[in-house]
């Protein structure tokens, strides 16, 4: 990234960007809230140049094992967060992006941000996070539920039953099923297994609304996390009579917990307060916009904003977008919103829940020594040396089918209990291939994403990749050779702070559209891959093989997976004691053993 | 191992035995072929006191990626030795057993070997090995075709299917499938693959007899594999007719080069020659007992030779064997052979082909560098240190079921185009839990066997475990819990070479049989491990699921694993521009990245 400061005096061609800057050149930064770090990127308003970038790793991270105040086991499938890590991001990030940009502060007119979503915190009437209200430190349910949180399982599969049995009319904008990941199932299940702290809830926050809360002192809930994660459809939430046939007590969860007043993408949901501003070294005042997801906020990054065009953003997990004029019902889809990625046009969302997260579970647990050695010998990443050793391999040569389920599957089975396999192994299977057959799991589960979509009527015309997986061309040409499409790919290494970047130059009035600015501002490569016939039809193979597969145990056929989920929650119960939920957080600490699995899974 | 030398002088009681010696102590020798090494161990006639042991691990090991001689790729499935391996045995282990057991090597009366099995030799007239044929030292077939070559199992399938049509009357004997490991199928492989070698050869011969042969200068050809590996049932080989069927070439095979003099076991095969005597420093002209195999040696050496009583030898494969009185058919077992482990008394055999195997290559291939250092602070190998971080969870809480096919499946399903399954893996799922998974798989398909034997009509009474395995008393726990039977354990910790001697011991006229040498010589610790309750409980639920998932890949529903293996197939044809099978050994040396995979499977 560049450091130079390209000051409104200067003249002449500036060396960070191609286009010449203007008298009043202005900047927005974006603020992408990943998984396990956030990132600010400061951006030329003008054209979209990323000039200066800041990171932070979560300094909690994700706690999946252990909670991190008492040290008690978590059961399997949780994942939370500490609501201060993101505050964090704003201290440290933001100011150390400007330092690199070496731009002045007072140029900036204007911060977007994007979150992952649905990752949910409970708060008090004023925002307050429930882990930081004395008593409840120790308390599991008082912490972020992080997207990959998948404990609500058994909620979303009442919701999901009762849903269907009762036609309800916003299940099938969700594909049929409701995830285990949304606002809805995460709230039912703290109601149930800590009752008191639901009561002591006053709002059930999305993360990229509390942020934004955090930078404006205002709670606005965005468009985007209210119709994809709320089930706001048309305008409504769930019944009453619905939610209290889950549960008595469930009954006024909508109105009490969840219904605020909305931000349409791209507006502006406050200017920024003096206390934001004296942690981001910004000027108080500036626009804010509305908060978003970091999916759908890449699409105008990657200019990727016309129907058909759809953008996967690959990072520990993939999100699909795209949009259609269309408003169709895909079935397993995450959902589709009107206006849900961009005015004018139904915005529809699937996904994948775990794709680089699997790649870097086999690679922290599963390869051995040598590679290690061999990779650190090469300079390379053990990534990319097991990507070198598999790469040049016939297609099918290893003998191996994966499914890419161990987080889950959330398009198109919507089942958080299902795992994760790998088949054909023999005496002779070389790490590097069970590694490579991962990675076309993963391909295979885009493709059945794709096919999916095509078979319900809104077909995917162009393939746009975002997301730090486009790093790897040798998982690029996989995916290019499983769909049988050109990969275009998006031309920023951030795309979702530019895509944050953008809706924050809308936000502050530069631009009068999301699409607008994003055709200036975006940057897209177009057909970076283009698949190859052979290896095509070699995939063609597999894929079958896949899909026989995926249907076998993802659609009732064998449900060994679930059984298994249920026997892995049992035996948590046995070894702490308790129920197999978190409770009140009231499981003993870890012993050595199980600190050793805490360590081995960080 | 006592380096006591309990001379014939000596008074009173010795050392190292619990006998007293007589004045006239006699001694044997057992030698143990195994797939990567050979063993002898000298033992005590009167009470098979074991004095003292020597081993060679195999100069050439198992060549199954490469041609040692050129450097030529393998395809998959292939496993060659080199015979001159088993003689540098002779002339190296056994003159150390005897250094260490300090005896007067004059007073070895009788030497016995047992071997892998079915591992076949192509010989000339006298007994040359066919890789030792000037002009033939790089061709793959002229090599030693070791039990775990799995190359021939579309021979072994159109066996199969056409004695199926035929309704012949020896495949009922052999659970109604013939194994790609045996004679009848690797002959054939040869012949279609490299016709001109096949002319040439002039025995096809079990290395079990190859080695008498080596001893004595005799080729006598034992009834223990002319039976389960030779097909040769009620004193006949399959038809001519039958041959021709498969192969007009194929005529001939069983009376030109399988049909030879066959001796019974316990006999003697010969005297040791002169050239042996040299090699080993015993006597010339001392008892070589027939030739027999490394799992039915053992029963004896457990003294399990009563009806009911199956001994499970536990090394990188497993074998069972049982005795009945009844001759009835086991669907899936590799044989019944009348006298085939002892006089009087139908013989047993089923196996598993992937066992240690599967656990070695699990922790040469995907076990993470902290285990390995954890490992060797703790000062434990890599096995131990896995099971002691997996053993202390409940049962099913690692969520995994796992099918140990990796090696494909002796019995039931006699499929070795089959391969291994991990399913149920998660992002929390931890290396250990995997290693975990991977040893119940093993038991879980010894349950299959024995529900297979009560099935048909010889139930399994008691279960005794004996090989290299029994030192893991976590597995062994694991496998009485989900056979729910107490397992008993031979107290030797070279059953096989105790075997071995005992047979040595009968062929040198010191007892009437090998039941009554087994009773004077063998040893068993009684119900080592009995059930725990709820532990097999649990595992009844993993075996439910195992079950299910054996059936559906193993009995047709889902044939993936054998279009994998075909594709594996096909692979390796593009990679070396052949036709998949290793021919006349013509293919290219391995680059760096496939010397890389060499290096990896060894």
């Amino acid at each position: 990234m560049s450091t130079t400061n390209p000051s409104p005096a200067a003249s002449g061609p500036t060396p960070s960007g191609s286009t010449p800057s203007g008298p009043a050149e202005t900047y927005v930064i974006g603020v992408d809230y990943g998984t396990l770090s956030g990132r600010a990127v400061v951006v030329r308003v003008s054209d979209g140049a990323e000039l200066g970038e800041g990171v932070l790793d979560y300094p909690h991270a994700v706690m999946d094992v252990t909670l991190a105040s008492s040290g008690a086991a978590l059961p399997p499938d949780w994942a939370l967060q500490v609501p201060s890590d993101y505050v964090d991001v704003l201290k440290s990030a933001v100011p150390a992006a400007i330092a690199a940009a070496g731009i002045d502060p007072k140029q900036v007119v204007g911060i977007g941000t994007d979150f992952t979503a649905c990752t949910m915190v409970p708060t008090l009437a004023d925002g307050t996070p429930l882990n930081e209200v004395p008593g409840y430190e120790d308390r599991p349910h008082a912490y972020v539920k992080l997207w990959k949180h998948h404990a609500a399982q058994p909620q979303a599969e009442r919701i999901n039953t009762l849903a269907a049995e009762r036609a309800e009319s916003w299940l099938p904008r969700y594909g049929g099923l409701i995830s285990s990941e949304w606002e809805f199932a995460k709230g039912l299940q703290l109601l149930e297994e800590d009752p008191e702290l639901y009561g002591v809830m006053e709002h059930w926050v999305e993360a990229a609304d509390w942020i934004v809360w955090q930078l404006t002192g205002r709670y606005v809930r965005n468009a985007c996390t209210a119709g994809y994660k709320g089930i706001l459809q048309d305008g409504v939430y769930p019944s009453r009579d619905f939610l209290k046939a889950l549960n008595p007590d469930f009954e006024d969860f909508a109105e009490t917990k969840v219904e605020h007043e909305i931000g349409q993408l791209g507006a502006s949901a406050g200017r920024l307060s003096a206390e934001a501003a004296a942690w981001t070294g910004l000027t108080e005042g500036i626009a804010v916009a509305v908060g978003n997801v970091d999916a759908h906020v890449t699409a105008p990054a990657a200019r990727a904003v016309q129907p058909g065009q759809m953008v996967a953003i690959m990072g520990t997990s993939t999100c699909h977008v795209m949009n259609s004029a269309e408003l169709v019902e895909v079935p397993g889809m995450c959902g589709v919103v009107e206006g849900g990625i961009v005015e004018g046009l139904y915005g529809y969302e699937a996904g994948q829940s775990g794709v680089g997260d699997i790649f870097a579970w086999f690679v922290r647990t599963q390869v051995a020594p040598r590679y290690h050695d061999e990779a650190k010998a090469a300079g390379l990443s053990v990534h990319q040396y097991l990507t070198n050793l598999a790469a040049d391999a016939p297609v099918g040569a290893h003998g191996l089918i994966a499914l890419d389920w161990h987080s889950g599957n959330r398009s198109v089975l919507v089942d958080h209990e299902l795992s994760g396999l790998v088949l054909g192994t023999t005496l002779t299977t070389r790490t590097e291939e069970i590694y490579r057959a991962l990675l076309e799991s993963t391909a295979f589960g885009t493709r059945k994403i794709v096919e999916t979509f095509a078979a319900a009527g809104v077909p995917v015309t162009e393939f746009i990749a975002a997301g730090g997986l486009i790093k790897n061309p040798f998982l690029m040409q996989v995916y290019s050779d499983v769909l049988r499409m050109p990969i275009s790919t998006i031309a920023s290494e951030q795309g979702p702070a530019l895509g944050s970047a953008i809706h924050a130059a809308v936000a502050a009035g530069a631009y009068e559209s999301v699409r607008e600015a994003g055709d200036a501002m975006g940057k897209l490569n177009r057909n970076s891959f283009v698949p190859n016939e052979q290896a095509a039809a070699g995939y063609d193979r597999l894929y079958a093989e896949y899909s026989t597969l995926h249907d076998y145990f993802g659609r009732g056929a064998n449900d060994v997976m679930h059984r298994l989920a249920a026997l892995r929650r049992e035996g948590f119960a046995e070894r702490t004691g308790t129920d197999g939920s978190a409770g009140r957080g009231t499981t003993e600490p870890l012993d050595s053993l199980e600190q050793h699995a805490l360590e081995n899974t960080k």
